[in-house]
């Protein structure tokens, strides 16, 4: 996959393209399928790896319209190629959002892996910025103007603790099966347990959720087809990351600017070239990462509209609307994830030119320094770190400490 | 292109697609290099025409990471495949947003034009429907309950206007090139001019830009880089478009419940099913129709955020979110435009089922007849319409004479 | 509090006014002179109780542009009120951003504390009508047609899933105090617990924003001045919030229509009137509610915004964009949480119009059953419960469990 | 009125506020009493000037809630108060939604009045900055670093030509009377028309429309209850206007840093400062008109929303959703507009730090120069205007001559 209206989508793979959703669906079907069998309701498994590829999805994106989403050409599809006696025992007791739903979870555990293990690699380069830094001097800034002094290694930990409350959102998010029937009550799968002489159809109903749910490795929720906080904490959660990512790539875009100079970005071959103006360096990853930022949080607040809009059993509309924008939020998150890992990994810090720059404007930088000695009576230079950083580096050190309990329990 | 994330995808077909875009890349470095060769600037002209096509997309897309956007490479296969004396000549003068936005005007002209067909469309249905029904009264519903009677011509014209509105803004929007240069001062232009011998460089490169302009039958405004106006008003337009439907739609699922009947979506092969309930039928154009509607309005706005972010010669990161979600925002619109006009061509109207509600209803939608007449000590039955309708024929022909108007002026 | 543009928002009473965030502004001064004053640092208490008051807002409000927030404006203020040696005390080691911070979030506290008392109540009455209507058979419906039955105490379970989901997320939320000093080192006051002799004005200024912390009951984080996760979480606890309410006043609403009439709003003098038809009712809380929701998520997506555009040590522009918004978001959802518990604790159901429906739509909603016996050769009738509403009764039990379990825990 | 949530609010004045619309309302049912009379059909006027106050609001907007919206209420207040033959008459045929977006129609009147002088005098402020360094050099800056040289009065004349589009798309605005009725058709006006003798009661109603119109000010469209363009598209000019200070606000910010230091912000007692560093000086303006440019576009989204989910003759939540949203979109682009005016009209220029800049870098800014030489063979120094900034004089005179234009036609 490559997108070249959004350049570096392919950093993200696999995760979350129509092959990778179609071979969930699969997989939702083959775990269905197995549960039914196991539980003896269902004659015989069948292998359906494989049946559906992506050769199929144009075919099967196009019958998607018809009933609203793309299950019921599928199933087609799968019980005609899996032939057997278990072929007719597809999908039966599930309803086309339960797939579509349970899929959609599947695509978002990769999606959120591949996110952890950027983030730990962002945190371990960041790590490293904040404890190599820890006394690099460098002027604040707020409101664009020149501040007290701070360090670069306080600005690197600030984007640090950023990565890892991301982190640890993504460490709370659940994954849960969606096993509701045509409108919540499994009512297809008690009758189907009923008719194969269950003696409590409605408890079967509910262990086969539980082992479905167990062969796809998530959690056994019970259904959540009109209750949206599930898809809504993801896409809220994807957001907290491009903030992160978002807010340190500002501060990187600005750092950059020639007449700052304080850091700039990894250079590679191809990197950051313009068409028309062949020596220039763009903070390209930079850029990148601020237009995902920017672009992600109303992605997101549609998805908690879609959640706002459920209504009835299945809502018309509102539920359909999830999809493209989760695949969307997630890709993007992705890349950015990689961008960033990138971005963060081969950053060049000039301390000379902070320290110059610092030095330059030591007159601001002080002012505060001076207004307390002034107000205290005391003088203002024989008090807290000589560079007038306060308690950076104690606050450098609280957040790698954190970040060094992240990496090790993540390593 | 299909989308399995986003159902009826197909029916967008080539417009935006990465293929589009790129033909419109090589379109406007084919008529720059035209102009340049017919200004006597360059030694001569090449035919770009299917010298980058739809196999180097991957590649171009992988390469548009390292310059933020995919012309430094598409120019670099141009000159390269083009061979002869004109290859050098490829894109000088131009930067790569004068590429790129201008081949974004390109397939934001061929959406509208889809839309506008469509739209057409749409107003003729709805115009029938209007005309048909102008005398069909039925229950007239606000906030959820009973209120005065309406026709459904009525609400057909209130439908009807929308769509005219919509075309009517689209047909507003300006479709100009974009000829800016590095830093938006066409200063490559002017050199080349003048190192060609013009004896006056700036007027010729207005010239160019002029000629270019109306190679590729676009305004030829001055440099827009970073006046982006022109984008929003383009995602507003599409909006407005998302918003008329996604009324009409709203209003066909609630008058296509079963306990309301009074309309209903027009029969399709395979159109409407469901994988666990086999009679059932769906509203399913309206439910994908709403959708889009739902999930347009936060695309808009964040090509206003991008705009309002704009800063220096060349953004960083706001231009670079504009392309993707043009991308997405145009398709669906399409989409939903294609999907609107055969929901309105094949639209059943059941004026039986409207009446004998309207009749069950009679004392809720009578009130407030009777209260006039309680009020002017009149008999409410004298005055008016005998249906109560009020105006609504009135109205339903004044609509009707836009609508007329409208379809005669684009026959 | 009344806003003539948004009928019901003097249910949000004080939370989040002016005033309001006057007094917690207030709050923060006095918690932080009295933690100067308690570590010796500061020579005196002063009691700043009421010594800015709504009086004063108009002025500080005028004087707040000025330095781009109201904290220079109110500390002039409160020394000039407060007089006695504390006065020249006031503020000092602080920063504008650490008092409009800290105060966001006593009145965020104030906020949460109020829904999770309403989401409290709204739960009692849900689980009520859960367990009232266990066995209420009703049609199911999806995409708006009628699919298989299910009962009304789903309905009601799923609702009340909903809010128990709220309540959890906001009960996970962190109230964190700021005091990062001009640019998050906390500079001032190490230099300020140096100049009064501290051996180690490092740890003294932790424990100093520890104290401020115990003293305002909030957790007492490192400066979060540029990590704005604390203020987006908020937003998206809120948003799931009305995401909740929103999704059962659709269902209201739609249950209220003349045609259905299975449930309708509590009856109140002046509730659900119309100007032109006097004996219309209106399901007008649902409809009030629904409007939050609709609303709530772009605000929330304004704050993410906001956090991924931070910039420097404070950004220019993007924090000050949280307040109003914030505020906004805030007043809403109590507005909306007072309106949904009013609408939850008065709903009427009328179960004998459920029973008829679902009477009337019997091979509707019976076609799933007849489908599983054609396909399972068992007589459908014998499998299953007779009403057909499947593991709907075992559903609802759990979800009852987990209320009780929550109504229990936070009696 | 003033906002401690969004300081500088007081800028725009009484636009919009609860007084403000309620005058309106009162407005408008005295233009429509007025018509009435006027028709024969009332049988007197009344002066409804003055019979509800700023006293009122806080019962009306607690009256708002039964019924949804504040014209029930009003209307029994202003009966009650009016007194005489009329007073009975008041409101008679119209409904509440006429009056509700009749009024608000009437406050966007207002306030995008206000915005025109205001976009007037940036206009002039834009033209002079522009004449007066049609000729100061400066570096261009893309993707944050150095480009090609411009001129000052290039960028000035690219904010002016922002300016001159916001002030041309609000010159397109419509602002037409609402006058629907229950449903839209008018029905109680055609049955009072009838009842008072009319032959042609719905002649007689139109003929009614427009002369409430006429005294209003507005014009006489057919009802819009149900197609919200007409509130999109004020909204959407809004954003297009903050859209346009936003860019401008975004390159001051930037060219403000010290490290830069090309512009400042008009110096002002009180203006800038810093509760912690006193001698702190950030461009104020430029932050709070940053904050409202990012905050602007999801407003205007919202209003979007709102018209694509309105159903049936009146929606339920959708058109609730409007009033508070279009009331802050309204003041705070007012307020940001009086911000930039004031920004505008003071702005430092420092002509001899851009040259200085652009001296030291001259091998960056001439890189593109020295490769057109390279490829043409010719002399890089002997074309185009020796500074390098291409056609930016022609260009600055083009947008000079359309706002030359401008200004003279709203002199």
């Amino acid at each position: 996959m490559t997108d070249l209206f959004w350049p570096g989508d392919e950093r993200a793979g696999d995760l979350f393209t129509g092959g990778a959703w179609l071979r969930a669906m699969a997989d939702v079907e083959q775990a269905w399928l197995d549960a039914l069998a196991g539980a003896g309701i269902a004659p015989a498994r069948a292998d359906l790896a494989g049946l559906a590829g992506p050769g199929d999805l144009p075919a099967l994106a196009r019958a998607a319209e018809g009933g609203g989403n793309p299950v019921i050409a599928l199933v087609g599809l799968l019980r005609e190629r899996a032939g057997g006696p278990a072929a007719a025992w597809i999908h039966r007791g599930l309803t086309s959002q339960d797939v579509v739903d349970t899929a959609l979870v599947l695509c978002a555990r990769d999606t959120v892996a591949r996110l952890r293990a950027d983030l730990r690699h962002q945190a371990g380069s960041l790590a490293r910025l904040a404890r190599a830094h820890r006394g690099t001097v460098m002027a604040g800034r707020t409101l664009t103007q020149h501040a007290v002094p701070v360090t670069f290694g306080l600005k690197a930990a600030g984007w640090l603790a950023g990565v890892l409350d991301a982190a640890g959102t993504l460490g709370r998010l659940r994954f849960p099966v969606q096993v509701g029937g045509a409108a919540g009550t499994r009512s297809a799968v008690v009758a189907l347990a009923g008719a194969r002489g269950s003696a409590d159809p409605v408890a079967a109903a509910e262990a086969l959720a539980g082992d479905a749910a167990r062969r796809l490795g998530l959690a056994a929720d019970p259904p959540w087809h009109t209750r949206r906080a599930t898809v809504t904490a993801l896409g809220d959660a994807l957001v907290i990351c491009t903030d992160a990512w978002g807010r340190l790539a500002a501060d990187v875009a600005v750092l950059s600017r020639p007449e700052i100079a304080e850091v700039s970005e990894p250079a590679a071959d191809g990197r950051g070239g313009s068409s028309a103006m062949p020596h220039k360096r763009n903070p390209v990853l930079s850029v990148l990462v601020r237009r995902a930022a920017l672009a992600a949080p109303p992605l997101a607040s549609t998805l908690h509209l879609a959640s706002a809009l459920t209504v009835d059993e299945r809502p018309d509309g509102a539920w359909h609307a999830e999809w493209a924008t989760l695949r969307t939020l997630a890709r993007r998150t992705a890349t950015a994830a990689s961008q960033t890992r990138e971005l963060l990994a081969g950053l060049t810090v000039d301390a000379d030119r902070m320290a110059a720059t610092a030095a330059g404007a030591r007159e601001a930088l002080t002012a505060e320094a001076r207004a307390v000695a002034a107000f205290t009576g005391a003088d203002a230079a024989g008090h807290g770190p000589p560079d007038g950083t306060g308690a950076a580096g104690a606050l450098v050190d609280a957040v790698l400490d954190r970040a060094d309990r992240f990496l090790e329990a993540h390593a």
